[in-house]
Order: structure tokens, then C-alpha cells, then sequence
């Protein structure tokens, strides 16, 4: 470490801690009269969200939440939710905002990692905390989250949350603290193992609202999110607290539609009723909006919306594109906070007809401000940023997790050599910007060079006898890993394995793949597995192998 | 302390500190072909500005800096000085940018307080240093800044600037270290006493940049500074770096225009030549700017000028509101790095006519984001915030300086019970608007009530016989102090004490001002003792007050 000069505080000097609370108070003195909107259920303004910030805190102090503790929440999207992802982390405890979507063994299992002490819980999720409540070792009690009447409950409640807001004191003083607090903690779950818990400090979720502030707000050519935007979330909050958004949109103090649980007929009509102008959701979910009945007569232009996840397909931001939808990509991780890269076109770019920009806006963009981005090649060095060479993408940033909760092994992992890996595979082009090619898992490691699977199986389906197809690795003793395919056939077309073969030959002659990329094992079946959100099933197809040579060979 | 949790990180987490590289390796990643442009003398793009911030690195090595050591500057604005503001505290150094604008013998106290060891002088100071140079202790040697051919020196230069320069290697890499490694130094100067040394950190210059960004990009109302602007700075980069502007528009990636040394007829001809669309300055420069010859030609239009510094009368505003220029006021001082708080007009106000929003634009504005700021009264008490009554403004943030170097007395004293003293005295308005009414050393301090100055010049200049007038505290034996008039009668004009207290006590029974305030002593005079920089000189009116009452009692 270098000696630089450290110049000890004078006496009475106040050494700021970067705390939650700075946010909140941002938008409160930006924007008080701005409006909080609960779908059609209520809205209030900012001056309203500070005095129940306030009660909130005073009400979950009755129920005993000390620093330290843990706060479990398992709502939909809601103002409740907003105000317990300030209210929580200001008492100095730690939220931990519970997957809704993970079965009941997996939630009681992420409960009891976490150590939730007090549980706050919308009357859907009740029969389901009524079903594991007996397995939950460390909850001491709940409180229910009602839009009417609530629901009976077995579990040890001390009350609807409205009813023990208005009965708090509006008045609380937060208390400063260390920066490095853990504010909120949540699972990401893979394809495989336990679900592992991420957390977040108050420093990290001050820099990253800070500087995800500046990446969406002051760039001119594209900017995303300003103090006159109306914002309303389709990323779940308990999903890496909304993507961050919330944090952001509080500080700028600007109009929040809060669309409880996700209809989509539901989320267009508020979003034409409320002039949204700006959203972030999955792929998926867009396409289900575009879809939906209420979609057919709803005006969308003007609408910002930030996809990520996973990626987008020119075919859908062309759809959106066309009902004046204006998408942009991110790009990130539970581990990452979760931004790391945003969308920035160039002058140029942006010049162009929106058809032509598309190419460009479907990649996950340039690493935003006080991101370090690398790309990892297959022997373990610095890939070039060519746009060719591909390797695993590592960052260093202020706002990433430092670990897995009770999970060492799966830290160290996670940031061997000092860098985060985040198991994407992807190119940066010279201009910095980032394309994600494949996910590390599919990639097929072969003769120590690397060939994603995705763009393997995008040549592949460009045969016109092909429907789809699936790429996998399957082991090998002399390469380490070679590609194998499996491939639905269009209905009416056939195709041998030497015609694809032949196929594919051509592209080795033009360079474009290398001749490892050619399938030793391509196998035609009717239909390709898939998991339960739709994408192809690689970890089942790469364990059913040996069942698919003898079923197909 | 509350016992937050925290959780120690995973082997291998990297734990990212807040360091200047980071700002500047964004501007390059966003916008690596836009220019920096130093006046009609050359310009080159952001690629470059990393390259030559990277030669810039090994030159200072070279010379024989080290972490820890201080670099001082002498140059007016330009890039030779933005490369300084990121190399110099990018090696773990110190960069103490001298205020040319004192004494030789407060710049020789300042260096050697500083304990300067490598110099770069611009050509223009050369002589200046020679003269001094004897009285230096600390400096090693020193590095010319040349527009042209070099003057001759006999100072134990190295060489010019850009010379080393392109000798040395275009590849560094940057340490990372302590987030709260001291990055910059300089020194404020009052009325009285000597120059103090204010500094501040990678982690406070980072957070000032990134919530700045924010306060001046994010806001739809009156954005301020984005990245299609063109920035021009008009404040010295060694006062306060520049208002830490040159940090946030490096970022954003801008076009950048280094005017050298400030001309008025230059300024005009540069902001005509490279469309400036954004610049800070003092009121005085501003005015000098619209009364240069240039200017009468000039198109000022969308001309956004923050000023600060001092405060900007409405007449001003107006005029360069005439001239289409859209002023907006922030607030701060050299201790507080500077912006603490910012103009922002609600929706209401902006879609009002300019000349209705100059009354609020001429304000302090409200504090930006992580700001926390109060006012404190006479008795020590949190004053309201009612637009009525007054107090001292103290603030805590995270981007304040620490102490006074090698000053731990007046340090404490700046941080009395841990909130760092302006010696502003403001009222707040309940929307939070800052409105900044006297400094505290010239406010009268009566019977446990403070009475501004500056209110009560502000009533006597308007009656239709005064020119101009001061007022300034004298000692009082019942009341602690009272106010003590100097009046300046328009020509053909004659006013008696007794009509003016008479005119005064309409105020009184009006309940404007309280009776203390009506001037115990009142004197005629030719002429009001003014500064250097044409303010009234309340420190010497004081020391004469025995003269004075001598002289005209």
C-alpha cells in the first residue's frame, strides 16, 4: 500500500457515514408534493412517505426489531414494500426481501438461513407461511400486509400494518452508523445447490443510487430516468430491491406507480392511466405486455423501458420498437447490485432510423462510472476488447457483494483472483461495448479455446429444415468438452447428420467457427427440454445424455 | 454505536475504494473522441487527456514524487492543469493549487505550509518565484508551463512541460490506496489572520462529483450540466478546483474549453467559437463579461452561468437575463469542496416569466442530495425553517474538509459541535430554500438578537436622499453590540440623524425591524471604506470607529 498523506479529523469533526436515510430525504426536499401511487388502491406524496418511514420504524421497534436483526418481507410490489426498503436498513436493521417465486421448502430454507426474526407478509403469501411457519426456527413474529379485510391467520401476528402505522408516532430519530452495515439481503438461485444470499451495505447502495443517478439521468442522447419521469417498477422488488430503480427514483423525489402483484392487463391500464414514462422489466414480461388484451388499445409512446435478465431478441425490441416503446438494455447480476452496464449510444448511433439502432441497443452497453470490466479468456489472460475474442466477464465496482451468506467456499469462488466472475461469457467491442455471448456453464471448452453454445446453435437454426436446437458440452477425452446438438426438424423436412455437418463446414472455410465447433453428436428429436420459465434445460439435456445416445443414436 | 451487522468479506472480495482514476476512466469509456480545447492554442480528445495523464505520471515520477508528496501548481485554466487534477492525485500525491492571486509573501507562507517539494509554474509566475523562491524550504524543483518558448529561469527547473512530456512513456499503472488519501490542498483567506490549508480526499472528491452530476444533470427543471453540453470554466482552477466542475464534466465526457487566463474579450470570443453552453463564475466576472466590447456582438443565448462566491443582485440577473443568459446561483466555500446546496425551481416556478423566477433564482437554493443543513440562532438554538427567522448556517456532508492543515485549534473551531460553521447567517423557507442574508462577523449581535447588516443597509439605501451606506456592529456596554451607520448623502441632498431615525422607526413600528436596530451612532460621510475587490470594508469601518467618531461626531 502506498504512503499516501491520511490527515487525521480535527476535533468535532463530523465524518459522514453514507446511510440510506440521505436518499430519502433527498427526494423529500426535492419533490414533496410528488405523488406515491399504490395501483388503484391509495397514493400519497413524499412528505406522507417520510411520516410513515417514521412510523414504520417505530412500529417495528415495538415489535422489537433491534440493529442488527433481520426483517423479512414477503409482499408484492408495493408502497408497503418502498417504505420498508428505507424504514428497515435506517433502524440499522437488515431487510431481507423473500423470493415469492421459490417454492415453499426453498423459502422456509432462505428464512432460516437468513435468521428472519420479524416477517412481514401480504395476506396472498399467508397459507403459505401458515403451511412452513412450524419449520421457521428463528421468526419471533409477523405482520400482516392487507389491501382489505385481512385474511385469519394461525401465525403469532401483532397486527395489519395500516392499522399499526396509524397507531405509531410520526416522529423517529435515525441514528448514524458504520457505512458498512448490511441493509438488505436476498437469494439468487441457480440451476443448481441451495440458494445463496447476497447482501448489500448502506455504502454500496448509497454509490450505486448515486451512480446509477448519473448513468440514467445526465446523458443527454438517452437518458433514462429524470426528475420529471413517472416511474413504475415490473422488475419484482424482492428481485435485487427492483433493480436499484426504487433507491433512485426516491432520491430524484419523482412520481412512483407501485402495481402491486403483476396482471398485465392490470400494469397497462396504470400505466396509461398514470402516464408512466418509465419501466425496467425481463424480456418475458415485456412480451407479455405487448401481448396482453388491454395492450391492443393502450398508446405507448414514450415509454422507457430498461430490459434485463436475460436478452433481448431483436424480434421483440422490434415489436416494441413499434408501438413507440424506446428500449434500452442494462446489464447485471443479484451479486452486482445490480448495475454494471447501461446502454450509451454514440452521437452517430442515435442519428440513425430506430430499425438500424436496434442492433446496437439489444447489447448489454458500456460498463456506467466507477466500474472496472474485463473479459477472461479460456487460458485465463485479458482477452482483447476487439469485438471477437470472447472470454468470462469479471468487474470490480463499489456496490458488488462481498461474499454468500454463511458460504465462504462460495465467496471465494465467486472472487477468485480479486475479481468478480459473473459466469457470463461476452466480447467488448472497442467502443467499450459489452455483448454477452453465453452463459460460462454452456460454453463447450474444447482444445482450450471456448465456443459459446448460443452462437453455435444461431448458425444452426438458420438451416431452413431446422425448428430449434439445443447445444450442450458433453465430455471428451482427447478435446476436454466437444458440442453436441439436438434438433427438431421443421415439420415435413428432413435432414441427415452429414447434411448439417456439410452445413457447418462451410463456416469453418469462412473462419467463422473452428472446426471443434462442428458437433461430434447431433441427435433429431421431437422436442427440446425446457425449464419452467421456457428457456432450453442444458444442465437436464447434459445429464440425460447417455439416455438421448441410446434413445436417438 | 448500534450493532449493525457486518459481515467480513469473502477471501478475495475486492473492496472498492473511491478513487479519482475511476471519474476519469468513464469520460474516456463514454465520449473517447470528444475534445478538450485550450483556448486558440490546441486541442485534443479524451483518449489523449488519458494518455497524457499517464506520461504526466511518469514525468512527476521522475522528478522524484512520491505518494504522500506534495505537487504544487501555478498555471492559469488550462488542460496542463485539468491533467494535474488527475495524475497528481492519481500517483497518491497531493496537488496544492497555489492561489496566484495573493502576495508573494502569502504564496511563499502557503508552499511552505504546504511543504511543497515539485513546482510547475506557468511562465507567467516564473518571475514571481524566482523573487521568492530563496524563501521556499521544501521545493526540490520545478517543472516550467510554456505557451511558447520558455522564459528563462533561474529557477532549478527540470525542464517545460510539454517537452517532458513527450519523453516520457505513455503507460502507467495507477495504485489503488486509502479512499481517504488526501487528493487536493489549498488555502482560504478571510480579512483576517493567515492563509489556511483546506484539503480533501479521493473519497470526498468522488462523492462530491457523483452527487454533483446528479444535483446538475438529473433535475428536468433547470438541468445544468449534461453531456452535450460545452463547459467552460470561468472560476479559477485553483479556487476550489474550479468549483470541482472540471471533475464531473471529465465524467460525463464533454467538450471542455480552457481559457488560460481570463480576458473578457477572450472569454466572449471563446464561448462565441466553441458554443459554450455552460460556465461558473463570480458575479464580478459576469458583469465584466457583459460590459466587455466583445460582448455587444455576442449571442448569449441558452448561456447556462452558475455563480456563486458572492451574492448576485437582481440587476445583475436581469441584465444578463437580457442577454439571454440563464442564471442560476449554487452555494458554498472553500471548506465545503464547494456545492452544498443548489438552485432548484418547483414546476410552478419555472413555467412563471423570467423576471418573476429572478427573485428565487438569485437565491442560495435548497441543499443538493447527502447534504444535511440547518441554521443555528443566537442563542445556539435550530432556528426555524420559516422564511422568517435567521441563524448560522452549519452543514455536515460527506465532501467536507476535515480541519485546517497543521491547524487543529481552528479546526475544532470550524466544527463546533460537530457541524461545520460557514459564518453565513440565512433563513430557510419552508420548501427549503436557502436565502443567504449577512456573514456573522458583521452581524450585529444586540440583547441576545441578531440584526442583519445587511437588511438594514438594504432599508436605508432606500431612502431617496442616501447614495450609499454601511453598517457595521459597535461595541455596547448594555447590549453587546449595536449598529454604528456610515452614510453616504446623494448629492444636493441633506438628511439629519434625527429624520433618518425617524424614517427608521416607520420599520420599528411596522414590526420589520426591532428598535434595536435603529443605529445608536449615525455619521455623514464622503466616502465608505471599501477592499481591494470593491466590497465594504466592515473590518476597517470597526478598527476607525474611535477615528470616525472623532472625525464626524
Amino acid at each position: 500500500m502506498s504512503r499516501t498523506k491520511i490527515i487525521p479529523a480535527a476535533q468535532g469533526a463530523h465524518d459522514y457515514p453514507l446511510l440510506i436515510k440521505s436518499l430519502l430525504l433527498s427526494g423529500v426536499r426535492y419533490q414533496p408534493d410528488q405523488e406515491i401511487v399504490y395501483s388503484d388502491k391509495f397514493r400519497y406524496n413524499y412528505r406522507d412517505l417520510l411520516e410513515r418511514v417514521n412510523r414504520l420504524a417505530n412500529m417495528l421497534s415495538a415489535a422489537g426489531v433491534k440493529a442488527g436483526d433481520i426483517v423479512a418481507i414477503l409482499d408484492w410490489d408495493t408502497p408497503r414494500y418502498l417504505e420498508c426498503f428505507f424504514a428497515v436498513p435506517m433502524l440499522g436493521a437488515v431487510l431481507h426481501t423473500v423470493n415469492v417465486r421459490l417454492s415453499p421448502e426453498q423459502i422456509a430454507y432462505t428464512m432460516n438461513h437468513a435468521e428472519d426474526s420479524v416477517v412481514l407478509v401480504n395476506d396472498d403469501f399467508v397459507p403459505l407461511l401458515s403451511d412452513i411457519g412450524y419449520k421457521l426456527k428463528t421468526v419471533s413474529c409477523y405482520i400482516q400486509l392487507s389491501d382489505g379485510e385481512s385474511v385469519q391467520s394461525e401465525l403469532p401476528t401483532l397486527g395489519e400494518y395500516e392499522q399499526l402505522l396509524a397507531q405509531a408516532s410520526n416522529h423517529y430519530v435515525f441514528p448514524d452508523f458504520d457505512e458498512r452495515s448490511v441493509a438488505t439481503l436476498f437469494y439468487t438461485t441457480g440451476t443448481t445447490g441451495l440458494p445463496k444470499g447476497v447482501y448489500f451495505s448502506h455504502r454500496q447502495l448509497v454509490l450505486h443510487t448515486l451512480n446509477t443517478l448519473g448513468a440514467f439521468g445526465a446523458y443527454q442522447g438517452l437518458p433514462l430516468l429524470r426528475s420529471d419521469d413517472v416511474y413504475m417498477p415490473i422488475t419484482p422488488m424482492f428481485h435485487v430491491h427492483g433493480w436499484g430503480i426504487p433507491y433512485v427514483a426516491t432520491m430524484l423525489g419523482i412520481k412512483q406507480v407501485y402495481p402491486g402483484r403483476y396482471e398485465p392487463d392490470d400494469l397497462v391500464r396504470l400505466h396509461q392511466k398514470e402516464r408512466v414514462t418509465f419501466s425496467h422489466c425481463v424480456p418475458t414480461v415485456l412480451q407479455m405486455i405487448i401481448n396482453s388484451d388491454a395492450s391492443k388499445k393502450a398508446d405507448f409512446s414514450g415509454w422507457k423501458v430498461l430490459l434485463g435478465g436475460s436478452a433481448l431478441t431483436l424480434g421483440l425490441a422490434r415489436q416494441a420498437a413499434g408501438r413507440g416503446i424506446q428500449v434500452h438494455v442494462a446489464f447485471g447480476m443479484s451479486e452486482t447490485c445490480p448495475v454494471i452496464c447501461a446502454i450509451h449510444l454514440t452521437a452517430e448511433e442515435l442519428a440513425l432510423p430506430m430499425e438500424a439502432q436496434l442492433p446496437q441497443r439489444i447489447k448489454a452497453g458500456i460498463p456506467v462510472a466507477m466500474v472496472d470490466l474485463k473479459i477472461l479468456d479460456a487460458t485465463g489472460q485479458w482477452a482483447p476488447h476487439d469485438g471477437k475474442s470472447i472470454g468470462e466477464v469479471v468487474v470490480r465496482a463499489p456496490w458488488l457483494t462481498q461474499g454468500y451468506l454463511h458460504d465462504p467456499q462460495k465467496g471465494s469462488e465467486l472472487w477468485e483472483g480479486g475479481w468478480l466472475h459473473t459466469g457470463d461469457i461476452a466480447s467488448i467491442d472497442p467502443n467499450g461495448v459489452v455483448e454477452i455471448k453465453d452463459r460460462i456453464k454452456d460454453v463447450i471448452k474444447t482444445g482450450g479455446e471456448w465456443i459459446c453454445s448460443l452462437s453455435l446453435e444461431s448458425l444452426i437454426s438458420e438451416h431452413p429444415a431446422v425448428a430449434s436446437v439445443a447445444v450442450v458440452a458433453i465430455p471428451d477425452q482427447q478435446w476436454g468438452e466437444r458440442p453436441m446438438a439436438l434438433i427438431v426438424c421443421k415439420s415435413e423436412q428432413r435432414l441427415s447428420r452429414k447434411q448439417l455437418v456439410d452445413y457447418l463446414e462451410q463456416y469453418v472455410h469462412q473462419g467463422i467457427i473452428t472446426k471443434w465447433a462442428v458437433p461430434r453428436e447431433i441427435f433429431f428429436v421431437t422436442e427440446i427440454p425446457k425449464t419452467s420459465v421456457g428457456k432450453i434445460n442444458k444442465k437436464q439435456i447434459r445429464a440425460e445424455a447417455e439416455a438421448i445416445r441410446k434413445q436417438h443414436g
